[in-house]
């Protein structure tokens, strides 16, 4: 496809009969830039063309993605780009010719709470994500699971919510990927059933060797540390983790391992490393 | 919500950030409109009202969702309606002032090939639905699965495609409720854990007496009548049965039970019936 016939504009809506909007049919990335340099920009274009192959989905030229990050001025941004199937089929069925639009914008971006990065508190969400190996690591368009387990609570101090499948396994939180520390072992969920396969936590797994594993949420009250992470906000510890009710079910100091591991995903984002507590002992981390 | 004050727009698109695009989260309908009148409307209005209070977004106002069929002119025609959560929140979190937005269109319709009202030839599909009883039953904007299962086949004489959940239970087609007979019972999947609950379905249901169970694919098999419908193709008797690579796994004649099925569900969306075989003696029937 050339650049002159692809469809793409800043910050534009769709048509009614989009199948973006239609079904969620397409996919996204949050790209993080900082003056005008995208962060872990080859990630995000993999994800991209897999999702697309994945789905069928053509995905627009590399020289005109690579265009887009310079968009954004100087400081901290967020690039989100949109890619829909376009127009076209009749219902369900997919068009004949696929002519899919790629919508995108750059905004400014502040993180969260800088305390977050120091630790957050978590609870788990009573929503069980459905199975769906077709779909799955895909950051494709149908996020309503994200949504309904989002709104499950409205406490502030809580950063995120944990997602089991409907078989009880672990996967991430509704828009980050899990992490922890068992028998010394750096270990995540794997993601062949559902869930989001993160660019940060692609770079993380590869970086650290971490091992993606089968593991029920009793797993977490008996790590050695827990964490979250993906490629806008960083790499949060979990100092506190509740129940699906708000009653806590365990709490870890933040110590070394933490930091190292921050430092770790904070140099791919730019971002800086928390190590104000680096004077005090912690013994899961001399262990 | 007063009407001046929704935003509703006619065949228009929505905005790059409107959430139905970036997540899927909102909900639609499409009704079959006979002369200016909408067809089994009361039902489509039912259902909107409960997806939107399980999703938690506001629906327009009875009185202006009234005013929309009216808009088609002589014949038939299709309304689609798109109701999406709007724009705002921050990521997957809601929008502490939701602001939906209703999009709609009114399209000139030719129901399917005449003759698969006669019978139809349909298959199964690879794909499993995930278990969801959060979004099961709504006709949310999330149907990328419906979407990839459409796609395992080409072929124009498959007029449709069965679909089971990840733990084998028979749901749905991909655009159509699924019914079958089996010894003298109408029996029709339960969708407490996925799949849509379709108009024409429930007001057959209501109608008729038909009981919904949890049944494997094999039920098809052994099953004297299959038929599949939906509120804007009307009832298709099945002829055919295929597995997922198109060998044949079952076919029943059609007999006078289809088309008695038939004539409850075209009167409800004023279609014919059609008995131009009903000389044909049919043994299932008169069992």
């Amino acid at each position: 496809m050339s650049l002159s016939s692809e469809d793409i504009a800043d910050g534009e809506g769709v048509p009614f009969d989009d199948r973006g909007l239609a079904y969620g049919d397409g996919l996204f990335e949050t790209v993080l830039v900082r003056d005008g340099v995208a962060t872990l920009w080859e990630a995000h274009m993999a994800r991209l063309v897999r999702g697309g192959e994945r789905l069928g989905i053509p995905v627009p030229s590399r020289s005109a993605l690579d265009a887009l990050p310079a968009r954004a001025g100087a400081g901290l941004w967020v690039l989100k780009l949109t890619l829909t199937r376009g127009s076209g089929g009749r219902g369900y069925r997919l068009p004949d010719m696929p002519a899919p639009r790629l919508r995108w914008r750059v905004t400014p971006f502040t993180p969260s709470p800088e305390r977050w990065w120091q630790g957050i508190r978590v609870r788990h969400c009573r929503l069980a994500l459905g199975i769906q190996p077709r779909l799955a690591g895909l950051k494709h368009l149908n996020r309503l699971e994200n949504v309904m387990a989002r709104a499950e609570w409205q406490d502030p101090e809580i950063a995120e919510g944990l997602l089991c499948d409907s078989e009880g396994r672990l996967v991430e939180a509704t828009s980050m990927n899990l992490f922890w520390q068992r028998a010394g072992r750096l270990e995540t969920p794997g993601l062949a059933r559902c869930g989001v396969a993160g660019t940060l936590r692609d770079a993380l797994c590869r970086r650290l060797g971490i091992e993606e594993v089968d593991a029920g949420p009793e797993t977490l009250e008996s790590a050695e540390a827990v964490w979250l992470g993906n490629a806008v906000q960083g790499l949060w510890p979990v100092r506190r983790l509740d129940d699906d009710q708000g009653q806590k079910l365990a709490d870890w100091r933040i110590g070394r391992l933490h930091r190292a591991l921050q430092a770790e995903a904070h140099a791919l984002l730019g971002y800086p490393c928390h190590d104000d507590d680096a004077g005090e002992r912690d013994e899961e981390d001399e262990a």
